[in-house]
């Protein structure tokens, strides 16, 4: 049960996004900025960090959601489920192994991210705004995440809630 | 030294917001809600809560920035590193211990919160506006923390260089 009063009628962040539309408005910008705006890092991809990093942080709403929409975009659940429980063997491309990795490290704490982390991105061909923008997904989750929880957000049960929402998100971003 | 190739001029985040101008517009706009903006929790107050995170984060770029914002505002310095060390032994008040230690339990997971943690806030008259405050700047906190030194951003020793920022922070905020 949510901490605050919020809307019984929304499910998760969204109560909490509808209760206070003054930091709704920028949370909703830069999700859009990280996770929708055209980027070298296909949306998919980007959905798959947040989704890991949800799951890192045990938000199991995000993590769904996330998962959902990341799955919407590769059309492949199966290896969104993959990389939430072993990037390192799923069936994914050495680059995204290697942000994966740097995501779970910024997951830990800034201060773990170590240069042989960024220099093992680098060397399968990540760019500096790669790296930054992976970096800031996995930090803007370690926030979404302790948001959602922090105030008991409630987390549908139901899968068909959270896939319902991923095609609207997939479509439309995040603003 | 930084992990990307970011400004020499610009210290700490500054350096990561000029390098990526589409993320930085809905962050400084978010750090403007939460610590600037109107609010029935003082501007000192917020400056407090964010540089307490920022120190349970170790994010010493942070941690200098907001204490020195925080000093300004309040116009006491020893009570801001008297909370940094130990809030619940500071001379605030018990409204503001009471969202101190619920900023705590947010920096270490969204999880951690307990109703207690809630109870104890509301019996010492904080609003549910307030609740959801302090929970969103614990949490945008460990997000600003891991970006920061998750990118190794530079992080300037001498103490003045946070001063006379703060000064301006103060006056005009964060957009």
């Amino acid at each position: 049960m949510p901490h605050i009063a919020v809307s019984d009628d929304l499910p998760g962040i969204r109560a909490l996004l509808a209760f206070r539309p003054e930091t709704a408005e920028p949370l909703g910008a830069l999700a859009d900025a990280l996770l929708h705006a055209p980027n070298s890092l296909s949306r998919g991809d980007r959905e798959l960090i947040a989704a890991y990093v949800s799951a890192l942080n045990d938000c199991q709403f995000c993590r769904r959601s996330h998962a959902a929409i990341a799955a919407s975009y590769l059309q492949d659940e199966a290896v969104v489920e993959a990389v939430l429980a072993d990037p390192e063997h799923a069936a994914i491309s050495p680059a995204m192994k290697a942000l994966l990795a740097l995501a779970a490290r910024v997951q830990q704490g800034g201060r773990m991210v170590t240069p042989d982390d960024i220099a093992r991105a680098r060397n399968e061909g990540a760019t500096d705004v790669e790296i930054h923008d992976t970096v800031l997904i996995a930090a803007a989750f370690c926030m979404f995440n302790r948001y959602v929880d922090g105030l008991g957000a409630r987390t549908p049960a139901d899968p068909a809630a959270y896939t319902a929402r991923a095609s609207l998100t997939a479509l439309h971003g995040y603003k």
